[in-house]
């Protein structure tokens, strides 16, 4: 077994260098750190009337997590919150909410309704994120179904077919055919055959069969995968004629949609019933008083037997005392806040860099998309919007919020754009799939992640170099900032993870340093 | 272009007689027939004060959408139904419903929640049905993402992998890694190259790369597509060892995954929140008391200027007298009604065969499933029961109806089990994935279709032969079952049409008959 950087990590690799999974594959064998814990296996004991007192700096869903599992031991936890919300990278963008990026603050004007919205930030959860579910459940969170691949969808490329849009459905089911019949083909060959038996190269055929759909002869000859060309319900149904192989090789969004949705996003996948921050909605009711907002920490210092916390809110300077200290802050942002860490915590702090992401999205005048048999999912297209999603929310309806440009490669076409510039390129790029794109949105948002106030960046990355995996350095600059200072000062979020831009990883961060805590603060009642 | 039966007859002929893909391509080319007409342009003439009754004959969804359509045109409607229930093979499963199999009434024991229930019937809605979803916007029928494909569930095949569960991601994956492997190796045999320029190798290759995920060298090395074997969060992800591809040949459950979720079953799907049969509900309140239940035709009499029907409705002969009348009733079951039709409708509803389909559910006591990370989706299974399908709705609520057994076959397999044995056999198929199964789930449900009281029969059967297509034959006794009578009779469901099982179909049948006998209102009153 060899071990790997997170597909993420990987796929924004790809998008920022044109790598191949060749890249990937050459991580170094490295030492396993300690494990997380399960949720439901943490159960922190009471810390008795001293050593109760925790500052919560930050209200990322690691700070509430460690807020809410404090709380329910018996500590009395205090969360300091520098904007006007929770929640942090998970955001769900609604009418009147403040989108407060530094230099382009926008109000957004979507219709007050229920299913209008667009999640900004945190997107999907794969049903392998246990922990996450584990709270979802425990907040009583509603989980839906999430729709990533769609059939219907587009893949869009001026490089394929003339830069003409071609329904999802289309490309894998002509492509899968072609793939087989080659295979089928070369099955004749001596190289393919040798390591097989006759029983087994028959079942391989089989196999290529009804991967390809393929027709007599072993030939691919299109196939009734992508629907009809017309009929099919009181007539026969008259096949789509079958695409050129040669004419599906050109570009790359294609080649990319044949693996986009596999792994952490392959289905199934969920998200909360009307909106991802009904998680956040479910801890911050919970902790009720307990949430501070527009409270910028200031100051952190350690002492002999506490944290000192100064901070300040609405303009006037406070302090707080605590026994322990759960911190999300960025790292890079906390390098500038005063403080007393050791050097070697500083050190690895300045190590972490962040992240780039850029998501837009408008409120469409009409469903365009179901007028289109399009429910849901995400069209691809190989320009700087890079992709579309459909809601999927809200069916039917007389309006839906459309995510008009998703690009994790770093934001970098959109950063330098002001306002205007970045939704004429995104109505630009819509309308090679959609004509009337421009007449069809309205009440645009666009929201760069790198230059959200109190965050200036997306998810961590440790390694500098994905093709050879963490260096020996990273570990140890990882493990540094993973362990807390003086028993008292904890780092959380994903920031302390190996799988960052994942609610997961925030979550089992906290939980890590949560059993940490319970750990000594049980050894010394004991 | 070629012509080609429907995907899913072609999937009963797959479980039905073990073919292959190959089976479907012979398909001979057919003359077209008239094309179904958009509901959207139905628009049907107000008939007047003569001419305006009409005898609907059964209340599956194609009378229900003639009832409604001629209803709001101002024709005065009468729907006769035999059983206690609208909505035919349109049937959700809930607490205290019956089940009329003859010779195995059941009456279910689902506790009596909202997601407690299970499609016997009708259960995926794919987005291109667009008259069928036509009608959910159209009578308020609130819908939601259908789970189909789970990369979490299971592929159970005794001959694959010594019967042990495979979760299909890894089926998957491994499987797409060796076939790009091998014809990444295979292009450097002239065979492959010869027909592409080096431009398109190259091109080829990337695809095969992403296709498969292919590691250095371009060999298959297993992939993190399949999740890790350990850690991934805070430590480093480890990679589950790679399968043998030897070992994936065998069986077919996973041959058949493959194509499994391709065409009218792949994303997106949909399902009314709360049941299919929301839809019929929604008719149904329209239709208010137009609708009359255990009302059994006993006559139907085509007269020079109408349609004269006899019912018996609990104990009580009643005659009902109509200008046109609509029959959605079963062919096979009207031949055995008295009736005065024309030798050549008679010898043409004596044609059409019915399949089989078998269901059967359990309450389960947990939902085991999501312990497992599974959150809705199908298992595939190579044995009697051929799936298990887990609801997504009701996600972490404490209990849900799975089902435990989906036989499309046929149903040969259980019609001439009794109960008990039925049930004994869906649990021992069960712990084959779900080692616990027998005590996990409670309160079955079985439903063979073709013993269905007032249906003895599943979907309508025109073409004898799925390799060569429809014959001359059944091509002029379709279109004479599909004309009406004297201008006054029409049969509609999904029996007229080319694609029977699907809800889409049986409401095109409807528009059909109800533009034919617009055009010739119209053509009168002119």
């Amino acid at each position: 077994m060899a071990e790997f950087v997170s597909r993420r990590e990987f796929l924004n690799l790809l998008a920022a260098t044109g790598g191949t999974a060749a890249a990937l594959k050459a991580g170094a064998a490295l030492g396993l750190l300690p494990g997380g814990v399960a949720a439901a296996a943490l159960d922190l004991v009471n810390p008795g009337t001293a050593g109760r007192r925790v500052a919560i700096l930050g209200s990322g869903i690691s700070g509430l997590t460690a807020a809410y599992e404090l709380g329910k031991a018996g500590y009395d936890c205090t969360v300091l919150e520098a904007s006007h919300r929770a929640g942090g990278r998970i955001f769900t963008v609604r009418h009147g909410d403040l989108i407060d990026e530094i230099g382009n603050r926008q109000y957004c004007e979507f219709e007050d309704e229920p299913h209008m919205y667009f999640n900004a930030g945190a997107a999907r959860i794969p049903s392998t994120h246990r922990n996450l579910l584990h709270y979802c459940k425990e907040l009583g969170v509603e989980l839906e179904v999430f729709v990533g691949e769609n059939n219907n969808a587009y893949l869009q490329d001026d490089s394929l077919l003339d830069g003409k849009p071609i329904r999802s459905n289309d490309y894998k089911t002509n492509v899968r055919g072609f793939l087989a019949e080659m295979l089928a083909k070369s099955m004749s060959s001596e190289e393919i055959d040798q390591p097989f038996t006759e029983t087994e190269a028959e079942q391989l055929l089989g196999m290529l069969r009804e991967f390809g759909d393929l027709s007599e002869g072993d030939l691919y000859r299109g196939s009734l995968r992508t629907g009809y060309a017309s009929g099919g319900f009181l007539t026969h149904g008259v096949q789509k004629d079958m695409l050129a192989f040669r004419d599906l090789l050109t570009g790359r969004v294609g080649r990319n949609a044949l693996a986009g949705f596999e792994g952490d996003y392959g289905p199934m996948l969920m998200q909360p019933t009307g909106g991802m921050d009904k998680i956040i909605a479910g801890y911050t009711r919970v902790l009720g008083n307990r949430m501070n907002y527009r409270a910028m920490v200031t100051a952190v210092q350690i002492t002999e037997d506490g944290v000192d916390v100064a901070y300040d809110q609405d303009g006037v300077r406070h302090t707080l005392q605590a026994d322990y200290c759960f911190n999300c802050i960025p790292t890079h942002l906390m390098v500038g806040i005063e403080h007393n860490f050791p050097a070697d915590y500083v050190k690895a702090m300045k190590y972490v860099q962040r992240g780039r992401a850029y998501k837009a999205a408008f409120q469409a005048r009409e469903r365009f998309w179901e007028k289109d048999d399009i429910y849901g999912g995400i069209s691809w297209m190989n320009n700087r919007s890079a992709q579309i999603w459909y809601p999927f929310h809200g069916i039917h309806k007389a309006r839906g919020v459309v995510l008009g440009a998703y690009d994790y490669g770093g934001g970098m076409n959109h950063t330098e754009m002001n306002q205007a510039e970045r939704i004429e390129s995104h109505l630009q790029d819509g309308e090679k799939i959609h004509p009337n794109y421009r007449n069809l949105v309205e009440k645009p948002i666009t929201i760069a992640w790198h230059r959200m106030n109190h965050m200036l960046g997306c998810s961590a990355r440790w390694s500098r170099n994905f093709r050879t995996g963490w260096t020996h350095d990273e570990e140890a600059l990882y493990r540094t900032l993973q362990a807390p200072v003086n028993g008292r000062h904890y780092f959380i979020g994903d920031q302390i993870s190996m799988h960052s831009a994942w609610q997961e990883s925030a979550i089992m961060s906290a939980q890590w340093a949560l059993a940490n805590l319970d750990e000594r603060v049980r050894a010394k009642s004991a």
